[in-house]
């Protein structure tokens, strides 16, 4: 038993070890350079190749996933030094494995013979998934090498759209005839000799390729051998089409608890499969870029990236976020006059503005999530608008009061309390309606909501909450 | 084949179905009250009993999650409606399915024998994963109904805290001994008939159910059957202990790519299995609660919650977020003679603070990924550091700039555009050593960074923002 091979503690000491080998093999460099000793000697090459084969062999022990980790964990010079010492034929599957950020950091590092090296050993779709990384002239040979078939297959899989079921499915199928019977599949399997990983069903399909069923590996094991496929096979199998949403897709895969799935196109022919663990990948993509795309980050960051590449994924969003400030910013200077007078103002504005910011992205959080999952629609809609309503009313006169009392015990004013606890409720309404509104519009205007109506509600509810704020003190306190 | 069954739009016009004839049977009850016909009219009893049964069909026709889906995108009322047609024999799979929210709502409209039906028709596995949400009397008697074995797992499932392996484990497993050959097996396995969901591999285990390897399906129909279960297994599975972290364990599903792993206690001893859509919903429930937590709200919602409940889901951030914020109101406050003497301060300070959260937010969420996938370690911790300053240093400078020249613009008063820009660099830099720090100072304290973080280094950027222009400005221009 490979005992705790997959604990994060022990792929930290791999990590660690790999980065002694590094560590020791650079203090003979230094060592060797400072003693100007002549830059062969044989007492220095031993040792140098001494650590690079220990190196080499701690590498050739782990799983691709795992030499994956350790290079997204090392800083650019130290990952490209582990990366030469990598087998040339695994470059292909751990290139698959990394960091779409660290990925390219690699693929710089490699010439077009090794590139093209490192693509033939792999599948069809998992060159698909590589291809947008590679250079042009890579992919024109890569091309070229391909037998008709897996071209073909190459070409259409790099025409799907990047979040489509047909990006994510792979070729790895096994398919049968439904006339035949259990036996005569197990002889066909021990023909076969090996299957593709995750299959844990056949096809079964007639004689154009369209599907007629599946069987699972599950049912062909236990049921009578003399059975035909046919009477054996489950003819209600859920599938899918190339041009379906990936995300629609992997949410199937959850609800149906579904480990691998045919992929048809419109004529019922079996083009390809979908597996649980491009599925997962996905899924796990999908909710990284949320929470990343939550924080303004454009992508997926190699954390050694040059601070060059980082500010290139973070400028759209501060930029942005910048013209909002600046609006909100313009708001607040229509109302200097009012600040000059009463100056408690300016120290009393920004609580209004950002408890309703945070109000309304807690709204926005639940209605983006419904959206997701398909929860909202025109039935229920006035429903989610009156609660949210309810909550914003209740949280301003609350919390309203709460500041209401502060502002009066600051700075011993009971008007300037009452416009606080105004402008406080105000815009927690404020941000109810448009936390609800800003994702549906967005939504029926064909956009993602779960990208940027985070931004819109925030500037929304800060422009406004000074807006309302130094408004209603402009016309009761002034 | 279930053409399409899957596919988000079919699951909203089955909804949309449902919705309808919950109206039409609405609309009968009203028509009825108001013509004021005799409450059991044959006529009335026969339309209403006739919608009733198609509402049924409709139901009893649909996939339990389909069935939870319906449920959990209908107002309570509607909801208790659609849940008292479900039949009894149903309940307990679809309790399974629905959230946890939505799971109150269902299990409160029960009464205690419904409940124990219900949870009776379940795996001891499943038991476990409704039990925090069963009353403590259905809970005795549902372990009094339990025999030994079932009792023992049930309340060892219990047992493990919510997040480790334990507590996702099943124990549906088949086992065979070594010495055996394939035909055997296979035999074996039409005898039992029907293996249980995802059974992708069988375990061999000794007599004193010590795991000795496993052997997956692919190989069982791929392999002579004269061959001995020994020669055939692999004895390098991936192996999990109950009181993992399932967050590890579902790193490792997703980069072994499996399908179901054993998970054996500290004698090797084999108690359960993990499933691949137990790590899926683990993996779905652990992003969603990560997106949740950003926004402030503690757990998933009901969007049809009342407004009562929604409060208490939302409240302990608002506060936390309420006492940042008259924190930073404060820092301003001893600025207030300053703010007075030129007011443009008050329009300009919130640009400064707000940027400075943006850009540590950033920062943050990057560190954190780092963090979670283990990447980040003391080796590279001065890397980090370094890179984050430079981003905040270029970053302050150029946005820095670009507001200075605008405060210039605005206000034709250079020296505050000076002020402006040093504000800027100074705040983003701020942001950058504390994007980074917190979280690893959380994580150093054992606590998980995903959680807080971004509350805390918007404080921070706020105050500090707050802070470092009036203070500039209170040094250089007034």
């Amino acid at each position: 038993m490979a005992e705790n091979e997959q604990s994060k503690e022990s792929l930290q000491q791999s990590l660690q070890q790999v980065i002694n080998l590094l560590n020791k093999h650079r203090l003979v460099e230094e060592l060797v350079h400072k003693q100007d000793m002549p830059k062969h000697s044989l007492v220095e090459l031993l040792v140098h190749k001494q650590n690079l084969a220990e190196l080499q062999k701690k590498l050739d022990e782990l799983h691709p996933a795992d030499v994956a980790y350790i290079l997204e964990a090392l800083p650019i010079e130290e990952r490209l030094q582990v990366w030469d010492l990598v087998k040339a034929e695994r470059d292909g599957e751990i290139l698959l494995e990394v960091s779409d950020a660290v990925r390219q950091t690699l693929i710089a590092d490699m010439d077009s013979d090794e590139l093209l090296a490192a693509a033939e050993q792999l599948d069809t779709d998992e060159i698909a998934d590589l291809a947008p990384d590679l250079p042009q002239d890579v992919l024109q040979e890569l091309l070229v090498t391909l037998d008709f078939q897996n071209r073909q297959r190459l070409q259409s899989a790099m025409s799907y759209p990047e979040y489509s079921v047909g990006a994510l499915m792979d070729f790895d199928i096994v398919t049968i005839r439904e006339d035949i019977t259990l036996e005569v599949v197990l002889r066909y399997l021990r023909r076969i000799g090996k299957l593709p990983d995750h299959t844990d069903k056949l096809f079964v399909v007639d004689r154009e390729s369209r599907l007629r069923g599946v069987l699972p590996l599950k049912r062909l094991v236990v049921n009578d051998p003399e059975a035909s496929v046919e009477e054996v096979m489950a003819d209600d199998a859920v599938v899918f089409h190339p041009e379906e949403e990936a995300s629609d897709a992997s949410q199937a895969f959850e609800r149906y608890d579904l480990v691998t799935a045919p992929v048809v196109d419109d004529n019922n022919k079996l083009v390809g499969r979908l597996t649980v663990d491009a599925v997962m990948d996905f899924i796990r993509e999908e909710s990284e870029s949320e929470v990343l795309s939550l924080a303004g980050l454009r992508e997926e960051e190699d954390i050694f990236a040059s601070v060059w590449k980082s500010l290139q994924n973070r400028w759209t969003w501060l930029a942005i976020n910048l013209i909002t400030a600046f609006i909100a910013s313009r708001v607040i200077g229509l109302f200097e006059g009012s600040i000059e007078k009463i100056v408690a103002l300016a120290a009393l504005m920004p609580i209004v503005a950002g408890i309703g910011g945070n109000s309304g992205n807690q709204t926005t959080t639940m209605i983006v999530r419904g959206l997701a999952l398909g929860q909202i629609s025109t039935h229920n809609m006035k429903n989610l608008f009156m609660k949210e309503i309810g909550v914003g009313l209740l949280n301003g006169l609350v919390w309203g009061s709460v500041l209401g009392l502060a502002a009066f015990a600051l700075y011993h004013n009971a008007a300037l309390g009452l416009v606080m606890t105004g402008a406080m409720t105000l815009n927690l309404l404020l941000a109810a309606v448009m936390g609800v509104g800003i994702p549906l519009v967005m939504t029926r205007l064909g956009r993602d909501p779960a990208v940027g109506s985070s931004v819109m509600i925030t500037a929304v509810t800060d422009s406004g909450g000074f807006f309302i704020f130094l408004g209603l003190a402009t016309l009761f306190l002034i």
